[in-house]
């Protein structure tokens, strides 16, 4: 999961001879004898060198096939001209599949209600360019983080949700968000989104639930886990589905925590597992590491 | 919780002269001021050195007061009479409480069905004094273990549980067990055990249950966290309650797994983390560090 | 490790009615008999509840004992009472002792150089209530990273280091710092500081070192790290001696790596182990939980 | 790292119908432009299809590349076969390369001194059915292990190393070893193999090293550790080379320790994560998913 090269620039160490564009293909389509030469002979015909490459399958008669690979665009080809050449090599394998630029950064919106360590921990990522991210907003339920988020130059849209007017709120979260975003990440949004958001949204969205999946899903997990006992805290990223709390995970952590912890400690070292677990499952996101296999993904 | 001298030798590293014995103290008890300074005050009175202390409180007022203490036995004092002088104490803030004598071993029954993983790991960290632990036998649904225990030097009974005659079995253990042992581990043994069992057997049982609870109780943990897609998995030593799989949990331990690993992989996978995590609550209990708070347990 | 209450309030989850202060004993001397009950003794004698209790001997005779004790206030009893009636106990143990007031701030000073994830890491922290540090200026040999630290409303002090004119930089900082902190932070402040520098603070100083001392030390650790094909990569926080990357440690952790990981990726990534060093050992010597002993440390 | 299918079985899920075997390609060579083109073209070409496919490459040009392949036999031909029709690609990119049977066993001996945590681990592991490994023989240079080997069934030679004469040993160990096996493991031997031991046994060898290296290389890392003072302690596993503890690393891990653990704590610790390291070496080297890439690895 450690970072790969996503160009072959950063193989050189420093060349000043501008290298040529990276180009991911991620694949996913049933699995069939003669995939993976389909694919790399054309792009041995065409000239372009792999880079990378990752596959999985989860049997090989009736199981799916899965496939990210980035290879390096041939000097006078565009990325359309081997799309169009790519074609039907995916129709002929019924492929669901796409190509993007590597590098090119994802558009994110980004939600939140009033906890600053999610939303900050992104911020700082992408200031540092650790994400292949372009955040273009945040929008929140409460105003208490707008002047973080103002100082990373970014635009803070305050839509508050009133009792019984969620619909009204989801309007308006809908006018700035749908069509415009490749992502949206909820770093600790405390609403619940309607199944009618999910599909009107258009793109998909990144939960960050401070438990470890299954346990403690729902409200006041970490109440729940010292009343329970238990040694460990986690998080869990997923991606969201109109069942709450269900969506396919992307990653997941915990932490070591003992009797002495009240809850409230519990709050503030998950807090750390949060960041990091969310930081992570958006950073893959944006590189196309992770492929949706029915509820669960598949993480390159 | 790294393990603490429990005789003064430890600390000498090598001394020729005979340390004195070592005597724990452990207390639990509604928590008000001046508890601490009793029961030093008795030991510094008898002239015990205070080996190591570890303390915890829910809450000053209305919480509840746990320690651990060990001492130095001073010459020509038995524990008995230690014992003697510190009843008044006891009574006066209405302690639960009991001594035992450091590196004395608990004696131990362990009950398997057919996973050899971590009834091997109990045998072994016995052999290689790892333990405070005397093994006096295993018992088991089946015949498969049988070569492996006897040849640690242990008696294997084969105990089956016949289908609707589990009460005849439950008899039978008892008789093998009922008020001969400190300790009953269950190291994967995959019966119910009644609460008539848990009632007449004499000794707190300790099992080891595979998966991070509260997540996936209940049968076929590593199945239900294949289809859910989780990113770790776990494993969970607790005391057996009437509840099952809701007991005061020990430890816990986790381990990462990825989208290749099938169901099979994961059970193999999380042998490890069960064996190790079972060694360890086994382990802390034997040494006295595990007292139960309710539903929890506080481990020093 | 987990935090333990420091105010009998946080205990009671919310009660109304005024908690006494919390005051920490922290004790380093000789191991002898007695050292406990004439503590805890004279505590009791003044009404004060001990509200945590955490103690280490390196061994009964010859060795070292170290207490950290934490008890509420009595009404109508100052510190200072409090500390004078403690003093002959510590004369007759030739103790090194001293008392804080749980929660009162640590004074802090910042140096940094131009990486800004183990700074704004701290300020966060600070920020959000986690630290018992009131930071109350960054100096830096760089003009980077003023805009953060004022963004979080604290002076920043450029003072440059130039070639061979390392004493004049150290003396500047010398006038910024000297008597006026209780504790001084080199969040990766890339300057090698002088013996007379350590001596003239007078204050504690606390290092993060950017590998798993003592693999690495010295510079060009995730180079080197590169280079040898470690599989895990670390950061240690410790405490400054003239002996460079030596002093006591006070924290390590590790994060999994692999092949694939440029050095450029072992860099990002131990910038998250680095944060997270440096933020636990600045908490922890904060809340006097780190009591030196020779080279090492005892972290209760 | 987690298993992937090694048959294809394995993903039908007890499929009654016999499974084809699965061949695994190996190759390492310069890095250019058509190679897993050429490889896949000739398996598709073949019938072949491949189950799994993992690849790396230091640097498009000028770099090394990387590749572990597994494909199912098509029925009807021999891996001999298809070795012949790979030859000439081979030749081409100037491959270092070779096919393995999934699954057919390495034949493995094992050295060990008095420790037993780690040999029998793997004996362990091997009983289990996790290890592809044939293990066939145990030697030592002390007695003491000889009734447990026997035990799992195995021959124990006793090849004791006297002061001064251990060119007769490793003669002793070189005419039961040399040309017989696969691979040979140091499961804890306490000696040093010479140069020239080490070109005529004529196998790999893997060293499990009580340490995180290159930190406490040599003698001594526990009672070294513990003097330094770390938080962590660790250990390594990497093939043998001359040059002692400097072979190419295959895999590492740590367990956290603290203050109150003695050394010979950190060595009981330490033991647990000696045998789980060595184990993931051996069964990584086994299942051909180790490469060694000048003085580090590349592990798939």
């Amino acid at each position: 999961m450690a970072a790969t090269a996503t160009s072959p620039a950063a193989a050189h160490g420093g060349a000043t001879v501008e290298a040529p564009p990276v180009v991911r293909l991620l694949v996913s389509c049933e699995d069939r004898q003669g995939i993976v030469a389909a694919a790399s002979g054309l792009l041995d015909e065409l000239g372009a060198n792999i880079v990378t490459s990752d596959q999985f399958s989860t049997g090989i008669e009736g199981g799916r096939f899965f496939m990210r690979m980035q290879f390096a665009l041939p000097s006078g080809l565009g990325q359309d001209e081997i799309e169009a050449r790519f074609a039907p090599i995916a129709g002929r394998f019924a492929m669901d599949w796409r190509m993007w630029r590597a590098g090119a950064p994802k558009k994110v919106a980004v939600l939140v209600s009033r906890y600053d360590h999610a939303l900050l921990d992104l911020l700082w990522r992408r200031r540092r360019g650790e994400l292949e991210a372009d955040i273009g907003l945040v929008a929140s339920n409460h105003p208490d983080l707008e002047a973080d988020v103002v100082g990373f130059g970014l635009p803070y849209h305050h839509v508050p949700v009133e009792k019984g007017r969620k619909p009204e709120a989801e309007a308006k979260l809908l006018e700035l968000l749908a069509g415009k975003f490749d992502l949206v990440v909820l770093a600790r949004y405390m609403q619940i989104l309607s199944g009618d958001f999910l599909r009107d949204v258009g793109a998909p969205v990144i939960n960050i639930h401070h438990s470890f999946l299954p346990a403690f899903a729902g409200a006041g997990p970490y109440e729940r886990a010292k009343e329970r006992g238990v040694k460990l805290i986690g998080a869990t990223s997923h991606y969201v589905t109109e069942e709450l709390d269900a969506g396919p995970i992307i990653e997941q952590d915990v932490i070591r925590v003992d009797h002495a912890a009240s809850a409230a400690d519990l709050e503030r070292l998950g807090a750390d597992i949060e960041r990091s677990v969310l930081g992570r499952a958006v950073k893959w996101h944006c590189e196309d590491r992770v492929l949706v296999d029915g509820s669960t993904t598949v993480v390159f």
